[in-house]
């Protein structure tokens, strides 16, 4: 195993030391040094915005903490859910009086994690509403939505929900863009090569050379079917279908494209992939209104690519396009 | 071979395709579709910031053109440098009758076709002028500093040109200030992992697994030592060695540090190692001014990381903070 670390049982913390000086516009939040929020607050009466996850997947989700954007986010370790209590001193760091709104993947760890820190803001009277990402449509079907995983596509839902509470959007409204804009998302994924944490060591999944995995997840979950790697039009053409199969993009103004790579793919090839997306989405009609491309959801070394579709009415369109900045999402005034 | 490409003797073709695609504030230039500047052009009078090399670097060479940094990049192919007529319709696309500021690494290929080029544009009766940056202290001793390569210290080269021209520095002021970036910068590199360009099929160059190799170049070019992979502060204390032995940033204001990743590093192990070389910089007494970190020049899918450090006077430090916006870097106003 080839990497750059220290102690692999202590990358989380070494790399939090490294953000926290890397960048003054963050700061641990309090004395959990599991909390990142942004160091210049939001003003008093806004809506705060938190989010959390594993570890691995940077700049997710410590990477959107910014303007526009999240407030505080609690951080798990490799590929695992944060501990409520995290999730609890996220509430408070983001906490300004007008209520929290954790926007949050569905997983079953964060799941269970994020519920208890709802009893604790309860006993402190905090008003937490939550709304789950579950745009992953490899992980279940349509029918089972509730069961989807959440992916790329929670990057449009903390840009939606960030963009509303600068706006002075109230919890309500908060929570109803954010939810919008997770209806109107739908993701899938390929991986090429399989990732390894480094305190196991090894692969925890396999993919063969010259295979790929179809709708793999972002830690390797199963896919839908481990197939000969084709090329990058073919790909784009398998990951569309499932995607616009699921739900009516032409119904939308225009749509959000966001092509991710997974933490190895060379950016040329995100936008060889991209290229091939563009032209197929624009043969059946469908307007971009916004294209973003690289690498903004990892998971770790992983290979691969995942590609994301948000369709935009006219609020959501407003809200995409509202300034933000932090590590991974920068846009000007 | 696992990648997400089309014909692997198109990547860059497609490649341009997706960028162009993508990014509406840039353009192909003219008839040369292996130019690409900004569709916005800078204002008449102002110096021209050209640039170039090889692919597969990206987001160098072509994700630096944008306002307060380069208006005009040559594309070549994957790791090879651009043609003559390349550069010489990039000076055309930059020239806005001011002059122009090349401002390029020293590699072979890329000296012979900006010669080449320079030559085309004396019989245009253009006024063009070259900086070369050899930033990198593992590729020479430093009794041969012309013989050096240039890698990541460019960024450096453009951040601070491209700013002199915005702030109205004539053409030897661009010159000169690019000059001095380039005098002031050092930069080494670790190799985790080769890479391979995807026409060939496979690596041109090994790494044993556990090994790394320190002083390695953005194409493979052989290091200084193949050694036992060590812990990021062991590294980040082999990479600090050479470069503060070859150059006394003491002497500085302070220092910009700028760390890459070559392609497959997780962004996570960029802060772990960046945690590592800001104590030892601090221990050192040495003052940092601003750092970058992430995936600024990359060699396709290469694990490892490359160090720079820019020594600061008030002029540099002013230039360096200048506003910009590309796909590679954008600093806000």
């Amino acid at each position: 195993m080839n990497r750059v670390i220290n102690d692999p049982d202590h990358v989380v913390e070494d790399m939090l030391r490294g953000i926290l000086v890397a960048h003054p516009e963050l700061c641990q939040s309090g004395s959990n040094p599991r909390v990142i929020s942004k160091a210049k607050p939001s003003r008093q009466g806004q809506v705060g915005i938190v989010t959390g996850g594993g570890s691995g997947h940077e700049p997710a989700f410590l990477g959107y903490v910014g303007p526009g954007l999240v407030d505080a986010v609690a951080v798990g370790e490799i590929f695992s859910s944060p501990t409520a209590k995290s999730f609890f001193d996220a509430f408070r760091a983001a906490d300004h009086g007008a209520g929290v709104a954790c926007l949050y993947g569905n997983y079953a760890g964060d799941n269970m994690n994020v519920k208890l820190a709802m009893k604790m803001a309860a006993s402190k009277d905090m008003q937490i509403r939550t709304v789950v990402a579950n745009d992953d449509v490899a992980s279940a079907p349509k029918a089972d939505i509730a069961k989807r995983r959440g992916v790329a596509g929670e990057i449009f839902m903390w840009k939606v929900g960030g963009a509303a509470a600068a706006q002075h959007y109230d919890l309500d409204g908060v929570i109803r863009v954010a939810q919008k804009a997770v209806d109107h998302c739908r993701s899938i994924g390929i991986g090429l090569t399989p990732c390894t944490i480094a305190a196991v060591g090894k692969p925890n999944f396999q993919i063969p050379d010259g295979q790929m995995e179809l709708g793999i997840g972002h830690h390797g979950e199963p896919g839908i079917e481990v197939i000969p790697i084709e090329s990058a039009a073919a790909m784009a053409e398998r990951m569309l279908a499932p995607i616009l199969a699921d739900r009516d993009f032409s119904q939308d103004d225009s749509v959000v494209v966001l092509v991710s790579g997974l933490g190895a793919t060379p950016v040329m090839e995100l936008y060889i992939f991209y290229a091939e997306v563009e032209q197929q989405l624009k043969a059946k009609g469908l307007k971009i209104h916004r294209c973003y491309v690289g690498n903004y959801f990892t998971s770790l070394e992983m290979m691969g690519v995942t590609l994301t579709l948000l369709g935009l009415d006219a609020e959501l369109k407003t809200l995409i396009d509202h300034p933000c900045r932090s590590i991974g999402m920068t846009q000007a005034e």
